[in-house]
């Protein structure tokens, strides 16, 4: 089964958002093994609407559009679709009424138009709306199967979750299931060579590998006729992985280092709290942009000059005049002192050069991260390389330092 | 003149990245004047490269590749472009000598297979790569116009701003030039009112609005002989837009509010500090993201719990019990002290219900966001709505703090 996802709307032809449904989609897709061979995205233009769709029918087995499905005269999606595919459409009273509560909860009254999202395609499945108006469908027509899908990146997720995945499932000639294992510390080549064998040879379960925002990922998928009978199929894999990669897996089907070291601390019952020089306060900002974060993250400290350094964190002058401020000295004292300061368990320290200009001494990238908890200080030397950017360099330094702090939790080298 | 961007590369169907080279590239055309009616995505495959390339060849006046110019044998895209519109190919010995040149930078030798990306279209303009290997060119077939761009956004945007956006502006019939006025704390319909009359009557130039993260832009476009004469038809709409709009205008063609916060600052010599709970670090990453900001920037601290506003900024917990977390005063006392600690010119203080989960008492997106400075402080009291999401309710009170910022260096009410 190969794939075409369509998105819809003019904000994207005129470059006001940026596409994040292909990516969420195309991933989830590639769990399911469907293979994705094209993404094109339209404006809201029934004539060019219109022409994609043909070209996608022509082309592609499954058809998933996002985007077209609002109140207004402009959202299109429902109707040309119908016509491509020569279905008709019916009102569907359970949206209206789930429409008519979403909008009791906050509005006097729901406005008319919107009772033409109430209109879906004869014989669909719906997929309800869990966190916005537009309901979303998927139905088969001419040996093609299409999925209709909202825009904004949250409806079309939730609806994923709840009702697309599922149908997705039914409608494959065999149901496939799969884990993703993330890596962190190994290049992809790196990973690739110590399982290459069971990469060739495995057909199902499969094993592949794809690199990721400085991570490894290795998709481990199955073919079976339920989940359970999947599991069973991609336990040993999944074993053979750990026994190869160790350590170096952090997590099952988790989204970021950040989540994992969540979830280990709050099971633990333990905190952190991080002084940061050249992340200036991207370990602060990941930690905090996931709900439940304040159960775990003491607070942390942005300390880019040496004057923040001494006042905030009691560094001493002289120590960053002798080591540098760029020393494994003063990513250690950062790492201890924040978390005497504010009595957390564990205490992360950053300094570094993040560039694009160094110090004349240091190279751009030369970034130290320590640790400091109960069993005593680790820190890291990392050389980032001058040639990654601004951006690159801070992410990956925090990485490591949510790396570190993952390793210590499950009682691992924090510097293995 | 209407275009298709197609983006080429194996990554981007199997979701391995975010396609923000689409983005990136529709806002340049967008500023340009030229119409974006698709946007593709084929994997590294010669038969659906092909495929795309024709169709995009029958469809569009200028078509833009991005990705597929790499040294490996799946980088197809110079070869399939060059097919498609029956252009021979040259050896440019200028990118060989910056390739060599290139590669001695750091590494022994440069791998021979990348002497393959020294064959370009015959009549081409290349455009040398600044910060990668691969160039990128641009030329004329059949009466299109063909773009071949490099993959990584960052090459991608330099090979733009050196050449891409020249190269557009000679062969387009006249050329384009445009402004964009950058808009905070008014909505987009608000400003489309405001300017319905001048937006519907002016052609050249012309006054179009979009909305942006949170923001909303106003972008001015003329079409003259050379930049000189446009700037002259521009300037009044300019002048009008300022004489509407006044405050709520931030910038013109400046990229972000922090960083018209971290230019003023410059200018002035000035500093600020934050403190901030619910944005956790988010005003700090998002200074620090910006090189150059250790000029301006003092250090901040994340006070996500009770202990580290007492801790680290000397909150008292009477005042905090008393008056709610989630206070104007609490919100002051943060910027007051922050300011005092780090001895800065200002300070911002932020405190609020990012949520998902609420205290029961406040509605979610509750946020107090505070400023003191030598004149004094001031507090703003957001409702940044329960249907915003996390990651909004941060964003925007992010922004919101930046503007404060932004009056007061400009000499405007702060609460404006």
């Amino acid at each position: 089964m190969n794939a075409e996802i369509i998105s819809i709307g003019t904000e994207l032809l005129l470059g006001n958002i940026v596409n994040t449904n292909t990516r969420d989609l195309s991933l989830m897709l590639a769990d399911l093994g469907i293979n994705v061979f094209w993404h094109s995205t339209v404006g809201d233009n029934p004539a060019r609407l219109r022409e994609s769709l043909l070209l996608a029918k022509s082309r592609a087995d499954l058809i998933i559009t996002t985007g077209g499905l609002g109140p207004t005269c402009d959202d299109l999606t429902r109707q040309t679709v119908c016509q491509v595919f020569g279905t008709e459409m019916y009102f569907d009273e359970k949206v209206k009424a789930e429409l008519e509560e979403y909008f009791a909860a906050w509005a006097p009254n729901m406005p008319d138009n919107n009772l033409s999202q109430c209109w879906l395609p004869k014989g669909c499945t719906p997929f309800y709306n869990t966190c916005g108006t537009a309901p979303g469908c998927g139905f088969q027509a001419e040996g093609k199967t299409v999925l209709i899908l909202p825009g904004p990146p949250k409806e079309m997720r939730a609806m994923m979750a709840h009702g697309g995945l599922d149908y997705l499932r039914k409608v494959s000639a065999e149901p496939i299931f799969s884990h993703n294992l993330h890596i962190f510390g190994m290049g992809e080549s790196h990973v690739e060579e110590m399982l290459r064998d069971e990469m060739n040879a495995l057909q199902n379960p499969s094993l592949a590998p794809y690199a990721k925002e400085g991570e490894v990922r290795l998709r481990v998928t199955a073919k079976a006729e339920n989940a359970e009978k999947a599991e069973e199929m991609m336990a040993p894999i999944i074993a053979l992985c750990r026994e190869k990669l160790g350590d170096f897996i952090y997590g099952v089907d988790s989204d970021s280092l950040e989540n994992t070291v969540l979830q280990l601390l709050k099971e633990k019952g333990l905190s952190f709290a991080a002084a940061e020089s050249c992340t200036g306060g991207l370990i602060a900002k990941r930690i905090t942009d996931l709900p439940g974060s304040s159960a775990v993250f003491r607070g942390g400290c942005t300390v880019y000059t040496n004057e923040a350094k001494n006042i905030l964190l009691g560094l001493p002058y002289e120590l960053i005049e002798e080591k540098s401020v760029y020393s494994p000295e003063v990513a250690l004292a950062l790492a201890e002192n924040i978390r005497k300061i504010l009595g957390s368990d564990f205490g992360i320290g950053v300094t570094g050069i993040a560039g694009p200009d160094g110090d004349g001494v240091h190279d751009v990238g030369t970034v130290f991260v320590a640790l400091a908890c109960e069993k005593g200080s680790f820190v890291r030397h990392l050389h980032l390389g001058a040639r990654s950017d601004r951006s690159r360099i801070r992410t990956l330094s925090a990485n490591y330092a949510f790396d570190m702090l993952r390793r210590a939790l499950t009682g691992l080298e924090v510097n293995g």
